[in-house]
């Protein structure tokens, strides 16, 4: 958890709001420095790496350049990434060593990761020798694994330590740490081996032995576990913190539930991501060109795909030239079929992600799946069959039957493959948000398309 | 934060997976009360809540009746909502209470709100009166509010104490809190005035005076704030505890960090659960006619509303039997234009909800939009253009250039209505997430449909 030294300090904030936000751009444009610091004095960092966010690069830049070096370190890490690296790279490297020797090592490692090489090789060569290790190290991990998101700082004690000994240890990092949650109690080794509640430290009289307190550890991770598993562990049993350790057991470092909390987010968004068609999150800084390149992959699979489908469609020319009717009814299938199949394929892809679907019972699942679909077309399939008749005087009664037994296949169809084709995926180790993507969801329409034109042209060709 | 005495018994946990799963209905089903209490004896409450939401109601109901009270009182809180509310219509009015006794208060809010009103009373008369006062008082609060989801326990001291009374207050609570963040310091009046750190008492000497070494409170919400700020609040300061205060900052209750988590998840949920088109949120524990009765509106409005675009369609039988060539490009048109609109759509709901995108700047997000929908529509025209040209060999030049048009005037309109119709939800104070729903991305497909019909019409019929 970063220093929150500020929260304290600054009693009356100031609003961040759009207001605030073009005095400041005045303020910027007339280069006035001084008024601008007495503002962000004012201002909790938090808000103004908000307002940074809002700003153009130029600004941006500038604005970040006049903060003081700790103020920057709280800013730098709530700063949106594609913005940060931008800004970054018009800073001296030596200022962006004297940052990053104020960050927390995993918001370091952040930061570091994020520049160019030789860049970051410079500026691990201006920061403290032992502080630049961690971070190297830091550096082999994945970016979304537990060592990747851990931080290697943690207050330790000895396993044959008091109470005292603890207590001198708090001391020692009150500065550095606004809570700490456990103080973790190691062997010689480094090996684990439980840790203590810092009210047990209260409670107890100074010489009592610490294993004597202790809490056994019992939830731990390896640097290599999925940060998504880790955020399921700590939401799951409510922790707030949980040690990461080596294979020997050995303490290699600590996440805290305010970096899981990001972790959530981040997976919830990219699941959205996906369902709504963008190749990477957009950020509210991003520019046109940016957004327009996030967006348009999804746009142009799409096309090509469903040109494909237009082909398909142009191979029934004969049917459409006979019986104008099957051409109207196209968007209803398409719709309807195109979304039971992502509903099917979100649920499914949901519940792998959060543990709540096991892997070894997604059979049954989709055996669920199938049941719904025949539920869900037989409704849609009556409703489509009298709304047609109600509503389209050309339609007989043998014409809506065929559609609607066509749409009853294909909500059929499209669950089952729907909520299949994640499955599939998590178990070729594959991310299975794919699934809700443009191939999955527009081959989905295809095969709707063929299997409506199919069903028609047998019974009225 | 609920007791987690468990976890630290709880030495060697059994890992829950399908096999355990497969035993435990073997032993339900031969009613082994015995050999059941023993393996659960040996897993962590949450897990036993897991194996719960994977039975089916009889099962379960059976299983929560043999748990001790204590237990049974950490499982209740992570069992699916639903299946809950059907295992409590099986149990016992008195069992209940016990149950509800056991909880914190927000947990136990969480229980009762979801009880038929005359087993609610019932169970309330049955609990310790003090008790049963919070929970009445906690009820009154929507759910989706800050009152909803604080507790009103916590631990506090009067402003004129020392180091010492707060340390015998921590004392009185250790065994309820697993973790004390704050120690809160109040007036007579209950107004707050701040809060201590534990680390703080630890630090210094036993009769300093509590003011010295108070931490001024910043940041606290009140009781009707909604959920979802109270969790972009915590989220942007790195809180891991929050204070509940009436409008004379007297202390109601709290909120922690692990409730917010939940909070996050649902908020994300529910977005995901509108742009897949579910009603609400489906459990694992559901059964097939939930699922489908979670489904099927969706699909029934968009298909109601496809049938309103197969009118439109029809009103234009003379062009396609002129021009078959039309029909072709149908799904290219929906796809295309459905998805520009959906993009734009969930990042601004997206962008609302967590706050990063402040309401009195959305005409400019809007205008940003239509910049990134004449870059995406001119660049997916193009592609429309040379590809249609290419694949279909009755395509004409003019033909091409006019679906194309018509593909570009449509990805404008389907951005800027979906960039926009999120906004204007908001300030009419309306869900902006439903603007992801079946009524705005059907309107928008016929909308959609109308402008590519009357384009190809004016030009060849």
């Amino acid at each position: 958890m970063a220093e929150n030294k500020e929260i304290t300090q600054a009693r009356d904030l100031i609003k961040v709001d759009n207001e605030l936000l073009e005095n400041i751009s005045v303020l910027i444009e007339s280069k006035d420095a001084k008024s601008l610091l007495t503002i962000f004095s004012d201002i909790h960092t938090a808000d103004i790496a908000e307002i940074i966010n809002h700003l153009d690069v130029d600004e941006a830049t500038y604005v970040f350049e006049l903060l003081p070096t700790e103020t920057a370190g709280e800013v730098i890490t709530e700063i949106d990434e594609n913005l940060r690296e931008k800004i970054l790279k018009e800073i001296d490297t030596k200022k962006i060593a004297h940052i990053v020797d104020e960050l927390e090592t995993d918001d370091a490692t952040d930061i570091v990761s994020d520049l160019p090489d030789n860049i970051a090789e410079q500026v691990l060569r201006h920061i403290d020798k032992e502080y630049s290790e961690d971070v190297k190290e830091l550096l082999k991990y994945e970016e979304d694994t537990a060592g990747g998101i851990m931080t290697t700082d943690f207050v330790y004690v000895n396993e044959n330590a008091t109470v005292q000994d603890a207590i001198d240890e708090v001391r020692k990092n009150a500065e550095e740490f606004e809570h700490i949650y456990h103080i973790y109690v190691l062997k010689e080794t480094d090996e684990l081996v439980g840790y203590v509640l810092l009210k047990s430290l209260l409670l107890n009289p100074l010489s009592t032995k610490i294993l004597s307190i202790i809490e056994e550890d019992l939830f731990y991770v390896s640097p290599d576990t999925d940060q998504e598993e880790v955020a399921n562990t700590m939401e799951k049993y409510d922790l707030v913190v949980i040690p990461v350790v080596d294979e020997k057991k050995r303490m290699l470092g600590r996440i805290t539930i305010d970096d899981v909390v990001d972790v959530i987010h981040e997976e919830a968004s990219e699941d959205i991501q996906k369902l709504a068609g963008l190749s990477e999150e957009q950020e509210s800084s991003d520019s046109v060109f940016r957004i327009s390149r996030i967006r348009l992959p999804w746009l142009i699979i799409a096309m090509l795909l469903e040109l494909f489908n237009a082909i398909v469609l142009s191979n029934h020319e004969d049917l459409f030239q006979r019986l104008v009717l099957a051409t109207f009814f196209i968007p209803v299938v398409m719709a309807v079929g195109g979304n039971s199949g992502t509903q099917a394929a979100i649920v499914m892809v949901r519940g792998l992600g959060t543990g709540d679907i096991w892997l070894n019972e997604t059979l049954k699942k989709i055996g669920k799946e199938f049941f719904v679909s025949i539920l869900n077309g037989f409704v849609c399939s009556a409703v489509l069959l009298i709304a047609s008749l109600i509503f389209f005087s050309d339609v007989t009664f043998k014409f809506a039957l065929i559609i609607s037994i066509a749409l009853f296949s294909i909500i059929i169809f499209a669950t089952v493959v729907g909520a299949s084709i994640p499955v599939l995926l998590k178990k070729l180790k594959i991310d299975p948000a794919i699934a809700t993507g443009p191939f999955v969801t527009t081959s989905n329409d295809i095969v709707g398309m063929i299997i409506y034109l199919s069903i028609i042209s047998y019974f009225f060709l």
